[in-house]
């Protein structure tokens, strides 16, 4: 045997572990899914660390119902990504707990039994009808007014949570962050969820009111032809990891990827492709750093992210 | 024990067995997932039989670059289903194979060969740059010139398929079939794929040419307030099953509804969401017929559809 | 492009379709794990074509509890597998069945109320405590002391099984088959459930009683090492897939392996294991015909079995 | 709604958070799987606590290849458990990893190229054959020879892990540490590995050798018979999990457990089965604190070890 071979050790694990010393074990020997999350950390890490790249990052919004949304907001609130593509619905659940709660709950649930009580649920998380279509409806209609009538009439879905964002107080939110730090948020699914169909319901009454969502493409397009490089962190799959490996084929493809996801990829399936697909398509550098991590991203993304914001990103102004 | 309950027989199979049989006896004493497949064949079944039950069928692209495509267009061609919701690259793969080939390859390829020898990996079909971008563009820029030309500047996604589907002559066509028979299909994330990318091609040199995805949501609206009941077969997650659950709450919910998955519960995504969190949503009716299967569709979906094709669609015109 | 590559074409789908002419398409034209499915049955011909070729089956329990349990037998009646390796819960099911029935239940019940009811959940199987631990310990202990007293008193799991099997007249039962035709059943933790807490019960009394798992190897040590060739039909993982394929690296492997799986491979288990892996240590030839085919068995085997009954197996005596 | 809810609140995430706090947040608010591994902390926690709760392990083999080991040997050093039930590939890798190493690897690495190589993949754990087989032959028929003369032909699976963990000076190893703190190490399928087979080739040479796995079952018995209370830490499914539940259920039922795993529950199968379905059988109590955490254990488990250890186990002597 004429490789050279790394050898495994063990994990020593104490007490006080912090989570930047046990992804830093793993990265030396965990095996399996472990190691995988220790080199996810370590390309997260490059990524910071680069002088000019791009950082997108993509998820879609069942996790912003959890308690990570949290950790999503971090990112955001200290400038660590550049770009955010997410779903309709990540601009429902963000807009709803800035104003109401969301509650713990079960998967196991009776769901006619909640349907009757007026609950929702997500998963284990549960989301009253007050919590959510009510109060996105009475909240939302007036803030489109106010914009409708500063002249902004057709806007694209990057302009939209803009708009939301800065009308926001709530430091827990994310578009308040995002709209803070100018860290673009696109939605190419616009219509899908709450948010949308408010659009829908305002345009019954302001037939000169749209979505413009070609110039969200042309604001992508402006943003990956001028990237001296791009990397991206992706929670799970669907419509935004696709928009953000979609768009960096243009320019050749990524030069980072990490991409936490649950999805199978003997279905065949887009969010079950594991990045290596992507390198086919020049979505990502056949010399790209990249890693697919299995798992469920509220258990994977804070150990990520836990481990790498000590580290900074000193290429960022 | 007083419950009443089933006994479980076994399954006698032989050579000659037909799929229809097969299931029959999966329905009777499969057991597990086969179970699961026999009750959502008796389902469509009966949601066929309806004689006014608005069917949806959503799917996401990939399917569509498999010879599974051939399965889904015999539900279109024989008028089974009556709206399709699915995403961008749907039309993407259906338009491809129109005019070029798809190849059969293997989910271990080599991605960095594959790239520079031009080829795009799906899963275990190959797409050759020359089967999809490449004459996307060549083929998609005349057609919408034409479009454009007849005076429809601003299109929704459905007048976009429709528009396609109308030109095309090829009997193997989803699009094809869809336009001959006035089967809608809305695409809510119109922008994310090579489709979306030659429309906003295009628009570079006709600014006013756009895509009205507000003019969707309205006829969708259309559809299910004026539906006296409706169901659906759904292929996969993401943004396609999540507009046909979505839409399908604001008249109470479906009445029958079929999802074919591979995605995990436990990660609280829509994808992996199973039909009965639906219904504490009311997108699902809480006295519905509905099942999950879980299991790639390329092997279920044939195995459902064969199973139905017998009984046919009394209730459509 | 000089790779010279086979198109993908649609599967066309009719209502009387049989499971081999479906199974034929997909070969031909399914893509994913359709495509795989296609294979796995083309393997399988194959391998019953071989004239001198030892056939392994091997299984979990679980199955045995449903209708799946019917295509298995078929396999064993019809003489088409050599050698069953299996669970201990394989013997517990199979002969539950012939003395009291299984019931149709759903995943979702209140597993706290089935106990107080007296009725062990699994799956989707329901089985009341009198169809279980209470009839394997009325009818066994007879039979056990019958052969005890012939002068048996210690048995490799092999022996047991045929003991038992040779008892037997119900035609449902695999065990029937498997004596009546000479399979030998294999069961490397045959402590490990009901019939192995029945053979600790009877020791209880009889102290000379005894179970001898090194005969067991002897047996698959004579079966491995005479064997021309070997193929196997692996359902699901654990201890009975590992005991086909370590016995089989002594020969230097199988000509012939198809695995049907719903274990995810990313977490390093042997059930996740690819049959790729067993290639680096020689339990699978590099040049074998093998494939791993993801999904329920309760599906994918009565596809596959369907598929292959016509074409017999005229190498076997 | 009258329901009493509990708010979620987002993660509160920084860069010296230790796995504790990360975990206590989890549970305050993670939401999806990671409420759950917040959950589970909560539970082994009080477990812990209890003065006189038996405290059973159980993990398969392939685990011990990873670094992950050192995770699981801290809690057979600390006395933390008070059983262990695993699988025969356990004994092979730890006691190869006394004597030569591990290395890493992938798990798209070239399985064919390897075998030619003399290395057998694990995952992405790559396993020299002068790591492995040679090594185990070479080392371990001595040891036989030893136990053999002192008098001990016929041994219980127990007894075997015992003198080869009371010849072993290791502190790496978790033979080593349950035979310094007496800690029972069972294997119900002691002939399926390595260190099996070396029991076998050792037995062609001594016919009077053997394994009693009566034995074990007996030795289990009195452990359930004589247990107040006990509790399980299950990671993964199989044999080793299902030893576990099978010999609770004849004391009415665990009154805690944990398990970890990457199973589905759609399969039926017993590895898949939540924890919930043991209710049903009485292998955990109705009343029992259970959950079953999702993901691959070389993540969950070391975050799981590292938020408990702090709170020792007063209640062991």
């Amino acid at each position: 045997m004429q490789m050279k071979l790394k050898p495994i050790t063990d994990i020593e694990i104490d007490a006080d572990m912090n989570v930047k010393d046990l992804t830093a074990q793993m990265l030396a020997s965990g095996g399996f899914t472990a190691k995988k999350l220790g080199v996810a950390c370590d390309i997260v890490r490059k990524m910071f660390q680069e002088k000019e790249c791009t950082i997108f990052l993509s998820f879609p919004a069942c996790i912003i119902s959890t308690g990570t949304r949290g950790v999503i907001r971090k990112l955001v609130e200290d400038k660590l990504v550049d770009v955010i593509i997410t779903t309709c619905g990540m601009l429902d659940h963000d807009l709803a707990r800035v104003w109401r709660k969301y509650y713990h709950g079960d998967f196991l649930m009776d769901d006619a039994d909640l349907h009757r009580k007026g609950i929702n649920r997500l998963g284990n998380i549960l989301i009253p009808n007050e919590s959510y279509g009510i109060v996105l409806e009475q909240k939302m209609q007036p803030i489109l007014d106010e914009i409708y009538k500063s002249g902004k009439k057709i806007l694209s879905s990057r302009e939209l949570a803009y708009e939301f964002g800065k009308r926001l107080t709530d430091r827990k939110s994310i578009l308040y962050w995002a709209a803070k730090n100018d860290i673009p948020i696109f939605v190419p699914g616009i219509t899908d969820g709450a948010f949308g169909s408010q659009l829908w319901l305002f345009k019954q009454q302001h037939s000169d009111f749209n979505v413009d969502v070609m110039k969200d493409e042309q604001d992508l397009s402006d943003i990956v032809f001028t990237a001296k490089k791009t990397g991206a962190i992706m929670l799970g799959g669907g419509i935004s990891k696709h928009h953000v490996i979609w768009w960096n084929q243009f320019r050749g493809g990524m030069e980072y990827a990490v991409y936490l996801t649950t999805a199978e990829e003997w279905d065949g399936s887009l969010s079950g492709a594991r990045i290596r697909e992507a390198v086919s398509w020049g979505k990502v550098k056949e010399n790209a750093q990249y890693i697919t991590v299995e798992g469920d991203a509220t258990i994977t993304l804070p150990m990520l992210v836990g481990s790498v914001l000590s580290s900074g990103r000193p290429g960022r102004h």
